[in-house]
This record gives structure tokens, C-alpha cells and sequence, in this order.
């Protein structure tokens, strides 16, 4: 093991760097990890070019990166269920105080709670790291380290389905087809979702979407009348959908989910615009099509790890890029710029493969 | 019997007229009722005033009234649990369609329902009405005719607390104390809410509110800020709370309604604004806050009259009109006037008690 | 179209008949359909065999058959989503009253509810037949008449995963591999069930069990400990299961269940055992491992259709063995002795095939 | 504060000491509190008799006591909402690890879980006591130590309603009039249900439960037909109860429990009984009466305290004896002999008073 913590650390807006920082030792209830795969998520860009999303503020420099998976180097005393060796995939959010949304199981709506790369809190793209050990899962050895890393945007599909009582049968739309719309159909399907449009501007995107297993891409335009696009959804499926699950946080295209959904049926909000949006609230409303929020996602490493293991979605074609830690900043363009669907820097300078 | 059947139409706009309709003979699985005591809603004024509530249209004469009861003077060759004599509350929805959304027990939502004094179909205040048996439930001895009509009103609080999951110790903000906010808070009361905040513009209805059992009456003008009211509200309460239901369909109470509501909360939505509207959507959507709006009800009346029976809920203070049928006109425009709380019209020359 | 109306009719225990009905005449809401295919249940067996099934006993001469599919002949004046020539699975319960269990959307669980081939409701096992338009289903082409049949069985696999809360990534036990444990489990994993356990006394059936996705067949013998087989179910997991679906009625195996259920589980009764059973209530009771029946199945067709229509399940391997109608004596026999799986008789002389 | 500790310890089964134990020193995130008023329960009476409850045994001296109230005297350095002087009620279980259950929400089934009096975890019964002080609530000046303390059983009540789904309208049937039986009364009421049947071999305990809002009363005899009892139950209520919560744990009393309840509803199993049970399994699936166990509680502080300061639930005439601590002796003594509802120790020198 290295004494030097190779880093990828946010300074300002634009101002990102490599360090070398210290190898952290961990507490009595943590594990230090050798850091393995990361993925860059649209986050860390944002951070990265506006160093804040609404009211996190990057203030001090922050080591970025929350996609993540490792092997244990090292646990703490009270540490029982992982021992040196273990490959593990990181949940980053772990809540500080057992409060009211904790004990209910909402711990994802814990105010005080620490994740990975959300300012002030470092995250886990460097060497090495340390983390609570009971947000650490154990990966069998059927999962890859980079499926582990997967999990993060995976479990905001799994989340946002759930939230929207994705079930059987359940026809869908997914409005758009970046790779948190990819994760969320790569879940429906394996719930059971038997018919899913998914829309977005790029014929590309909808392209992946297709080999995904959407039944119906819909090339959208930027101008389209939202209840024109919920007609020709209703065309599409025969019937208008159970659950829209909307990933791009435009406004019209919030309205086209709204018009588009079943009387009954739910629109999961995981796109996030600006504060105040205009929507058709009385169609909503009246129609009894419930407005559902996700903030992350909680209690999803388990079942996805029982996915991943058992076969049942296949997340491996969502990676079309891989870096070494080294190669950071040039990673981080490579996202800025929209290339592919998920950028994966290899953190295990003996290790680069999946 | 009489030959003739005194019934309040609705011609056109501002056109109110009481009229002798033909006493109807019931169907095989209907009931001939004689009318006893029927509310005057806030829509019946509605359509008496512009003809229209969104795409609903007065295009023909139409009888008005919704919110009623009467005793059984005949019962169709296929009924089985009512017989002449019974004294009922009618529930005015009545499916046409054994279509999904029936089967699975949301007939509210069925697109064919019928529903009285929802053109083009006709309402119940009249001398005689007949009713399909199914939708008519027999009142004990203990509860009143017009506790009987005041069930449609309990409804709409019933289904707007239970899809806003009121329980046990929630603490919830009511926004609005007409008769909907008040019978919202009666059954909030009754499902175990322990602290409630009730907000609106006048004094005199927050009186009869606080009398009725809100904890905090809130004095709101035109103008306050949403977020700061959202404050006021959590000041009062001594947290967020769990539950608000939304009854003025103003835009910025359903803003301060979102704002004030504790992540992990929900925004009942039960006054009906304009189509458009704008909210923090952002802010709604990272509290995981669902919105969920009501569309009437279902399966409310035989745990209303559980309710009325077992004294749990007191509903005779919300009357503090009553006029004869044959005084309709008047009866409407002391509604239209907004005074009192509701206006009863009493259907039988017999028996004008409650 | 024939004057005459071939049917199988069961007069007493053991007296089957092929006999020629009237051909009916559809009622306002109903369709007449030419069958095509029906399969036959081991309810129908145990009628024939034994004349009555709890309560219900065959008093006066009765078709059998309530798994099945056709083609619309001619629609009464009051339907409007069918027309002749539709092909249509059918569902085998209509409820008969709005009461309140239709009301709530388990009408199920109405006593008065008609359900084919439950005396003493004739059942489809005939060329021509009448049933309420609104409960049979449109299939679409790529669906075929037998998969319309199977609806019916699979059906009792959707309601029971649903009343499990079966998701994704759920582990789950399922006791018993005919044909009944053999639907659950594909519509399990439909659901996203990652792991599941099947046991059975047959090799044979476990072999076609892991043929359609079983996870780990587990063979048991009569005799084993029920504790004992709870280990060897939570050693091939590497946990105890979330969900586990009881479909042999046997004591023995019920008490597994329950021991083998992870704390906060569900145990889902679909095998009917005796009427009094000695059961690990204390062990159920102090981990709230949840025991729940299932009396048939509700709202399952359009999800099942969707699934099939989608190729998300394929219950065609089921169909085992096909015989025309009139050899319905031999095709009961052969489902008497335990052959194979789905046993289907062939309703149209003029379309054998599936 | 003292430098000796009065401690109620039970060194082997019917050996119960005061004994001086040394006062304990609060951890980091835990609070030292002056204990106030202590219930005690069936269960501290059965280890002090027997020893054991299933599995867990009293190997070592153990301090008794689990509903319990008390006063802040000392902050551990990581405590933020509480401070000396606060008087709290305290949960007695405290999860010990963020294991699958506590993050779903329901730590109560989490297997390393603290619990007070539950061997070998020390209770409360003494002057002076250390607690986690997230599990310690703040109570109002409106609510009294004994209200506090009262929670506890009171949360049994409140976790087997909620378990049931008690509602608006429900009706029930309560079996057993002892303590939990009249708390689950209580809370039943305050959640909405309509009307309640409780049922008991004592006159003595019905009147209780008449007092404290029960509708009907029903005296059961040794030998009573469970199937007889479950008409008499539908003849009070006129129909069969939604839930039925049963908290004798006897055999024929859970018998009673399944034949009474309507079909969709629930048997809660409060009253634990022997580990097998003989039950009309097969009435209850096909009735779809879903059979749940209650484990202790969760999530219950917070809502019992809004109700207990809304004044919505009256639990004060429970609390028929008081004893001061130094005559705990005598108390568990009265327990004993089931004198009374609940027998409260007043640990607080200074303070007697309720």
C-alpha cells in the first residue's frame, strides 16, 4: 500500500485537481478500501463547471466521485461482516443521526446525513478511502467491480420505479434517455413493465435505449406541445401509460408526462429543473395521477446486488468509457461533452479491467 | 304520493327554475326515493353562475343537487337489501362500466360513471328521484336525513385524508376553512390527528373552525409571501407538518402548501385552481413531498355512517341554513352569498326536520 | 354454426358426459364465443372425483371447465369494446352485485360472485358458450388461444406473488412444482424475484421447475423435518427467503414455510390443506412474518395479457398434452394420473392447433 | 444526585433484590437520566416467576423494568436536541446495528437489538439510569411522567392498530381486556374505529373496557365454540369486524379470531401462546384474512406523544396502583395477583406524584 492517496479534488468552479492526499485510517465502525472503479455522474461535472447545485455550495476543496466500488484493506474493530479482501460496492450516503427518517426507513430524507461528494462531504474517487462498513456491500464474485459501481445510478432507477409502483403489466414512459432514463428501464423491465416508450431528443441516445430493450423510442423536438406528445404516447402503447417516470427536468416536458398518465397512475419527478415550474396541476389533479419526488434513493444496494448477481439486468453496456485515475481531468471532459453513456476511471493502479 | 314531481333545473346560465317533472319509475335494480334533505354545493352554484366547470357544460336542462337523502317509497323487482320505508343516503357517483378502474376499486376515476348534477345528468333535488339500490345505503335510527346528505361533503374530507395517509399523531395544515377545509378537519380529527393548522382570509370561518376542533386558526391576508407562511405554520406546530390538504385552489397556497409540508410528507390537493399553475416543483420533488389530488371519492359512505352513527363525528353544527324546496332560489343565492357554512333544502312537505 | 353444443358435463362423482347443450343466446352485457381452448384443473379433477370441494358440492348436473379462451360470435346490443371475430381469454369470475368487496376492487371476494364450473355455475368446457363481455379480454395476434387459456392459472401466480409483495431482488421459497408452483415461479421472476427456492417430492417436476428458472430445486421427502428443511433453504440462499409460497396445502410443508420465512416475510397459502391446521403461529407471530391466503385472483388479466403479449413470460412449455373434445374423458384421465403438466382440450373441430 | 443506585434486580426466578448498583456514566451520544415512573409488565413478572420467555433466560443478575419516564441529568458530548432538565419518555429498544432491518424501518426485527429487561440487557427499574439518547423522547409539560412512561404499553396498542390497518369506519373485535387489550382499545378509537367488541372471562375487566369506550362487552366462558363466538360477534356488530386483534394468545381464542373477522381483513396476534398452534388455516386463506404477529414495536414515540399532548387518548385511568421503588417488592407482587391495570414504581425520591 501506498502512503500517498492519489485524489481527484475540486477546488473552485473549473479548478480541478489531482493530489496526493493521506491514506485515511478507519474508525472503529469503518473499513478502509482500495479503491477499484468509479463512475462520473453528471453531478460531479456540475459541481465541477458550477461548483454548487442548488444549496450545496463547494466552499472548500472536495474530493469528487460517489459511483463507486473497492476491496477492503482494512476494518475497524467493531467491524463484523466484511474482512480484508472483500470486494465491496459503496452506498455514499450514510446517515450521522438515527431521526425520525431514519427509524421510518427514509434515511435518503436525513438532513444531517453524510454522501460522498455532495459539499462539504469528500468523495471516493482517489486511492484510497474510508466508509462506514454497514454501506459497504459485499460483491459475490459473479459481480464485476465496475456492475458494482453501477449500482449508484442504478439504484436511482430502482428508487424512482418504486416510487412509481412499477409493476406487472405496467405500461411506461420514461421521458428521456440519458443514463439515469437508461438505468430506470433497465429496471422496469426486469419488475416487469411490459411496454415502455422512452423519448428524447437524441436518435443516438434512443438507439441504446432500443438495444436496452425500450419498445418504442420517440424522437422528441425541442417546441413539441406537450399533450400533443402524451397523444402520441396513448398511440404508441394503445392506452396511456400506468407510471412516467420523468429524467430531464424540463418543464414541458413535466407537462407532456402529466397529460400523457393514466387517471390513477403516478409521474415519478427524477429530472431536476429549476425551482418553479409551471405545470397542468388540475389535470393532475383531477385525474388523481399522483406527483412523486425521489431525493436518491435508499435501501437499494441489496436488491441490486441480488439483480447483478442473479443475471436479471445487464448494466455492462452501460459503460463506454474507462480511464485510469491518472487520466481524471480528461474523463471528466469526456462526460462534459455528452460521449457515451458512462465514464469509469480505474482507481487500482494493478488492476484496470472491469 | 303526488302526481307531480317539484324538481330545481338549471336551464342556461343564471336560468334557475323549479319545475314539476314526472315522478320516474325505478329499474330493476333502482329505488324510488322520496327526497328528504338535500345540500347545496358550492358547484351546483357554479354551474347555476356560468353554465360550465371546466369541460363539463350545462347544454340541456339539468335538475341540480348532489348531496342527499330520502326515504325508499319503491324498490325494483332485483333489490335485496332495501325496502319501502328505509331511510338512505344516496352516493351520487354510479359506475356505468365494470371498466379497470372499477374492478379495481377506484370508480371515482371511471371516464362513464354517472354522477348527479354533472351535466348531462341529473341531480337529486327534487320531490322523487330514482337511484340505483347499490348506491343507496340504509341510515340507522341514530343519524339524522341531513347527517344522511352531509355524508357527500365527509366524503370528500374522508378520501382527501385517507390519500393523504392522516393517522395516528399527524400534524397537518388545512388550507382553507369553507365546508370542504371543515370536513376536512373533522375527519382528520376523527382518523387521529393530533395538531392541526387551518388557514383563511376570514376571521368568522376560522372561528367556526377553531370550535370545530382545529388546534391553530391562521389568519392569512392576499399577498403573504408562501414560504414565510410555510414558517408560520412550522412556528405553530413546532415542526413540518406530516399532511397538508389544499382546499382553495389558490396558486400560492398550493406554494406555501409544498413548502410547508415535512420531507417525506404529502399535499393533498383538493380545491381546484386554474389548469396552469406554478409551483416549486424542485423543492416538492428533492423533500420526496408527493402531490396527490382527489377526484370526488369512493367507498366513503359506509364508514361515514359508521362514523355518524358511533358519534365519532359531529357534523349538525355545518348546517346553519335551511330553507323549503319550494325556497330554492333563495336557498342558492344565500350560498352564492357565502353565508353560513351549508344551506339545507328540505325535499319533504311532511317532514321539513332534520 | 351448429345447432347442437357439445359439452362435458359432470352429473355426479365419477359420471362425466359428453352431451349436446343448447347453444345460448347472449344477454344485453354478454358475447357469445365459439371456444377454442380450455384446460383442465385439478379442481375440475377433484369435482369429477369426488362430487363437492369444501362447500361447494354438485347437486344437479354441471359443465366443467373454467380455464379457457375463443372467438367472439356475436355481441349483445349493449357491448361496445368487442365485436365477432375477436379473440378473447376469458376470466371465469363475475360478480353479480356491486357489494363491497367489488367496490373495493377484490370482488373476489364476493359471495354471490358467478365463477364457471363452481356448482352451481357451469363452466366453458363446450363449443359455444356465453359469458359477460366485460370479463373476457382481447388477445392480441401475437398471443395465442392456448396462452389465453393459461391466463387462468397464471392468474393464481399473479395474485399470489402480488399478495407476497414479490420485487425485485426478492428471494423467495416456493413449496410445490406442479403446475401452480410452476406459474408462480415464472411470474416470480417477472417480478424481478432474484433467487427462488422450489421444492417438490418429483425429480420430474423439479427438472421442468429449473427448465423454467428455478434457481435451486430441492428435492424433499415425506417425513422430513420441517425445521430442518427451513436450514437447507436459508444454506442455498445464504439467507432466509423474503417471500415464500406454500402450494401444496400440506401441514408439514405450511410449517416450513413459516420457519423458513425471513423476519418481516411473507408466507402466501395458495395449497388448501385440511380445515384445521397445527401451525409455528408463536414463530410467525414474533418475527411479523405475515401469513396470507389467496381465494383466486382479481384485476390479473390485462397484466397477464401485457406480460404474454411482451414475451416477458412464457407459460407455453406448460401444455403438455392436447386432446380434442370429444376425447374429454381420456384428457381427464390423463390429468387424473398426474401426466405432465397442462392438459388442453381443443373446443374448435375447425382450429386444433394453439 | 445519590452516589448509590436503588436498582430492582432478578438474580434467579423468584429472586428479586433492591439492590445499590453504581451510578452509570452517559457515552458520547447517550443521556443519564433520574428515573421518575416504571409500569410493570406481564413480562418482568414472568422472568421474575419462570426466568425465561422463550429463548431468552435470565443467566445473570438483571435489572428489571421497561415503561418507563424520567428526567435528564447529564448530556453525553454528542447530544444536540436534549439537555438536563428535560423530562423524556424512553424506548426501551435501541438497535444496535444498521442492519437491514433498521435501515427498512423496522428495527424492532433487527436480531442485535438492545431492549430493556429483555435478558441479558438491563432495564430500567432504579434511581439512576443511562440511555441512547435518540431513544429518549421529550415530553411536553402537558404530558406527566406516568403518561411517559405509559407509552410503552401503549405503543403495543398503537403497533398492532397500524399492523391491522385500523381506519376511519373500521369495526373490531379485541380479545382480552387486560392492559394490552385496553390500550389497543384506546388507540383503535383514536385511529377512527367505529364500533368495538372486546371480549373476556372477567366481568371485572369489562367494565374497564366499557369505561374506556368499548361498544360492546362480551363475556366468553372456558369452552365457548370459537365458531359460536364468531357469530355472536357478527350479531352485535351487524356485520363481521375489518380487524380483529387478538391479545390472549389462546388457542381457541385465535380460532375465534379467524372465524369472526370478515373476509380481506386481519387477525393481529398480540398474545403470544404456545409455539403450535391448531387453526382453521384453511377458513382464514380463503377468506383472504391475512394473520399478522406484532413484535414489540417501532417508530411509536413521536405519534403517541402528539396524541397523549392533544388529549385525543386518555391513558390515566389506567394507572390503578402506585408503590414507591423501595417497595417494589410489594408491587410486583399486586402484578402478580392481577390486581388492577397497571401498577406504576415511583423512583424518584423527590417526586411521587404522577
Amino acid at each position: 500500500m501506498d502512503k500517498e492517496n492519489l485524489s481527484v479534488v475540486l477546488h473552485s468552479p473549473g479548478d480541478l485537481r489531482l493530489e496526493h492526499l493521506p491514506v485515511p485510517e478507519p474508525g472503529p465502525n469503518e473499513v478502509l478500501l482500495q479503491m477499484h472503479s468509479v463512475g462520473i455522474c453528471g453531478s460531479d461535472v456540475h459541481y465541477w463547471q458550477h461548483g454548487r447545485i442548488g444549496d450545496f455550495e463547494v466552499k472548500k476543496p472536495m474530493v469528487l466521485g460517489h459511483e463507486a466500488s473497492g476491496r477492503v484493506l482494512k476494518v475497524g474493530p467493531g467491524v463484523k461482516h466484511l474482512q480484508p479482501g472483500d470486494r465491496v460496492a459503496i452506498e455514499p450516503g450514510v446517515p450521522r443521526e438515527m431521526d425520525e427518517f431514519f427509524k421510518a426507513g427514509r434515511y435518503n430524507l436525513s438532513p444531517t446525513i453524510f454522501f460522498c461528494a455532495t459539499p462539504p462531504d469528500d468523495g471516493n474517487l482517489c486511492r484510497y478511502y474510508k466508509h462506514s462498513a454497514n454501506f459497504c456491500y459485499k460483491l459475490p464474485d459473479s459481480v464485476t467491480f465496475e456492475e458494482g459501481a453501477l449500482i449508484e445510478p442504478l439504484s436511482v432507477g430502482i428508487h424512482a420505479c418504486r416510487r412509481g409502483g412499477v409493476t406487472l403489466g405496467s405500461t411506461m414512459l420514461i421521458c428521456g434517455a440519458g443514463p439515469i432514463g437508461l438505468v430506470c428501464l433497465l429496471v422496469a423491465k426486469a419488475m416487469g413493465a411490459s411496454q415502455v416508450v422512452i423519448s428524447d431528443l437524441s436518435a443516438e441516445r434512443l438507439a441504446m435505449a432500443k438495444e436496452l430493450g425500450a419498445d418504442f423510442p420517440l424522437e422528441v423536438k425541442r417546441g413539441d406541445a406537450p399533450d400533443e406528445l402524451a397523444r402520441k404516447v396513448e398511440g404508441l402503447l394503445g392506452s396511456q401509460p400506468h407510471v412516467t417516470i420523468e429524467c430531464t427536468g424540463v418543464e414541458s416536458s413535466v407537462q407532456a408526462a402529466i397529460y400523457a398518465t393514466r387517471p390513477g397512475g403516478v409521474v415519478v419527478l427524477v429530472g431536476l429543473g429549476s425551482e418553479m415550474t409551471t405545470i397542468p396541476l388540475l389535470s393532475a389533479a383531477v385525474k388523481e395521477v399522483d406527483i412523486r419526488g425521489v431525493f436518491r434513493y435508499c435501501n437499494t444496494w441489496p436488491m441490486a446486488i441480488a439483480m447483478l448477481a442473479s443475471k436479471r439486468v445487464n448494466v455492462k453496456p452501460l459503460v463506454t468509457h474507462r480511464f485510469p485515475l491518472e487520466q481524471a481531468v480528461q474523463a471528466f471532459e469526456t462526460t462534459r461533452q455528452g460521449l457515451g453513456v458512462k465514464v469509469m476511471l480505474k482507481c487500482d493502479k494493478n488492476d484496470q479491467g472491469p
